[in-house]
């Protein structure tokens, strides 16, 4: 079938039209308005849809008629996605998608509508194929963009309905395009930022420089801090809780289709950096890491203004692996900062959000049923990947419903996720319904 | 005569009123504005004046008819003010000035309408009075805050019609508030801004962070850098031209009233800080710094943006002493950074202006004779002062004029020159005005 004309693809483009951006209050009617095309669609292939009222946003779950001698999988998406501004960037408008050269270009369309639309579209086709090898409970969320805030609660409210006995999950990238990867570690996160403090307003920096500590000078020195030479956090303490890889880790790091010199290319820099001692692969995925988001103080127009400026700030995320937790990161770098601050300037620390990191055990039986419903679609082994990125709610699904998530990565590895352009291989889209229908049966042995 | 009905206040007032702020294009048309209403000013008060134009704003000159019998003292101030941003931050509007406890508030009613237009209103008292004791030349600039760019080269061009036996200038800041003060040196300066690139476009920091180079953090570690634990600037070579301060200066550092504690009041904090081995007024007028003017990249909003910026920036001012030189500071200062450039980024300097510090042997018989005006009019033996700022022009003024110049320091030590609510004391302006007569004397014997 031509992909143009294939109604499973213009039901997709119909999908990721709706603008359902959940970070702008602009858009609270079209997050609703979403929610309930994801229910009419939901019920239009059997699934028993219903949309539930968060304080936030809506959550929509289905289900498919429950046999309680099978199984459960719980598949959990997102139907909110990010905000699409810098509009110029775009090549075609990011919520009037697009087919070019076998992608679809459009805000969600990998994160995650293409995702998780493949598998209700899966689900479908297996319904009207006849009963499902596994009862199916869908849980897609619209706040996973900002922070997950409401699912915690939904879940814990709701955890007798919602037992299971896996969770699927694709939100994630493949680690080379076309190649099947199963994500089983994501890293956690703890936000914080750090405004130092000087004088009471900005000043004359000859007339005062050299006599007055620069809170500028202040913030650049407590950011040098955070690393040592050879690109360690130095931060006492950091690596304490750190589950260091095992030996087939290693190895499958080393074998992954995600080279460096696509990381290089996909980030448009000519070199890479970072830890001493650990390929890219490995320093994404499974080290900790210390990054600045963010830092301004001062003058910031054209040519020179002397001043000594009154203040400066920073922005980190720490990103982190198994074992860290974020409460203990974030009090390790407070103290970290508090030691190194330098004279004559005051902090202000305040903590951000945090999430824990998680890692699944692939060799599990789960993990393996994972492998091979990859393997049978995809016609290949799948890679296994750590991710560095985070999904904080992945932790809670553990904590609440005891289970660990299974990560299928659809997305194209060069899918510009949060970024202009973001788009989604048609390919990856039939894929992965393909993928949808495998899983539940390999689920089910 | 009360402050705010004295024709002499209300004129500084209206001078004020002018927005000549020379870095903003948009205010092309107030410096001609304001250029044209000194020169009517002068030939209100019985000089010959004139507007010259430059390649940029225009020079003011002004002279009193020319005894050949006489000596002849060049007066040189400035007519163009540093931007008023941030405006939020000024009690009164900065170009709608206002009294307010006997002080001026306004930009430039300090640096350096105020100070020039005193000098000016007090060779005018004296011409009503009868002939001057010396000849006088006004030379007043309108581009003094972006670097004196064209003077030097007017300077040369008119060096003839310039020529003179003293240069005056009221620029600087008393010691303390009423304390008479001679300046006898200032720093030299040197600017400069490092841009530091790294990846084409922001990145995710989870997907990325680790294996990217971060310009933040990068930038920082460049910052970071510049200075050693005991605060001494680490560029290897910058301490290698600088003459140590004699015993006799010491002690006047020592004396000054210009103390630690007003230092720290002025600047509105609680601890000083620097150079170990050197007072806080020391460090200030007699030893080189590199101070952050301004720093940003990356994420600058609220909360959290979990990038890592694609980009980082740093600007960065050297104040010089003698007999530093700013091309080679600046020279230093690249084969610094170049030096210490973190691995994965690319680094683009840009040289900003400069200027060459400047020393005056207050013992000279010039430098008594200002001495001897300063002690008259205030009643005090004045403290002999170095000054932290910088004033690039006078290095030219001595090589072209072959002159050192007199610096008379009128403003307050708490005046706010650059700053939001810049302002002036009627009391130091009413004084000026007597100290230009009585210098006017002190230079002919």
């Amino acid at each position: 079938m031509d992909t143009k004309t294939d109604p499973r693809v213009a039901e997709l483009m119909e999908f990721v039209s709706i603008p359902s951006v959940s970070a702008q209050s602009a858009h609270a009617g079209d997050m609703r308005r979403c929610a309930e095309w994801l229910v009419r669609k939901m019920e239009s292939i059997g699934l028993a849809a219903r949309l539930e009222e968060t304080a936030g946003n809506p959550v929509v779950v289905g289900k498919s008629p429950r046999d309680p001698a099978k199984k459960t999988v719980l598949i959990y998406g997102h139907y909110d996605v990010q905000p699409p501004e810098p509009l110029e960037l775009w090549t075609s408008p990011p919520f009037q998608p697009e087919i070019r050269e076998g992608r679809i270009y459009g805000r969600g369309a990998s994160d995650n509508k293409g995702q998780i639309f493949a598998h209700i579209l899966g689900v479908g086709e297996a319904l009207a194929e006849g009963p499902l090898p596994v009862n199916v409970v869908f849980l897609v969320e619209g706040e996973e963009e900002v922070g997950s805030t409401h699912l915690a609660g939904f879940l814990d409210k709701n955890r007798g309905e919602l037992a299971c006995d896996f969770i699927a999950i694709s939100d994630t990238g493949m680690a080379a395009e076309g190649h099947p990867t199963l994500s089983y570690a994501l890293r956690g996160i703890a936000a914080m930022e750090v405004r130092v403090f000087g004088p009471a307003q900005d000043l004359h920096s000859g007339i005062y420089g050299g006599a007055v500590a620069n809170p500028a000078t202040a913030a650049a020195r407590l950011v040098a801090s955070l690393h040592d030479k050879s690109g360690r956090v130095a931060i006492e303490g950091f690596y304490g809780d750190v589950e260091e890889m095992a030996d087939w880790e290693r190895q499958a790091a080393a074998e992954s289709p995600h080279s460096e010199a696509a990381i290089a290319r996909q980030a448009g820099v000519s070199e890479l950096a970072g830890e001493a001692g650990y390929s890219a692969v490995e320093r994404i995925g499974a080290r900790p890491t210390a990054e600045i988001n963010g830092i301004g103080g001062g003058y910031q127009g054209e040519g020179t203004k002397t001043v000594l400026p009154a203040q400066a700030f920073f922005k980190v995320t720490f990103r982190l692996v198994a074992n860290q937790h974020p409460e203990n990161i974030l009090q390790l770098a407070r103290r970290h900062f508090e030691r190194h601050k330098p004279p004559g300037v005051r902090l202000e620390i305040l903590d951000g959000h945090g999430g824990e990191p998680f890692l699944l055990d692939p060799h599990s039986p789960p993990g393996l049923a994972a492998q091979r419903a990859l393997e049978k679609v995809f016609g290949k082994k799948p890679a296994l990947m750590r991710e560095g990125g985070s999904i904080p709610i992945l932790a809670d699904f553990e904590k609440i419903l005891g289970r660990p998530a299974l990560l299928l990565a659809l997305a194209s590895p060069d899918c510009r996720a949060h970024a202009p352009d973001e788009n989604f291989p048609v390919e990856n889209f039939l894929a992965g319904i393909r993928l949808n229908k495998a899983l539940l049966h390999e689920l089910a042995k």
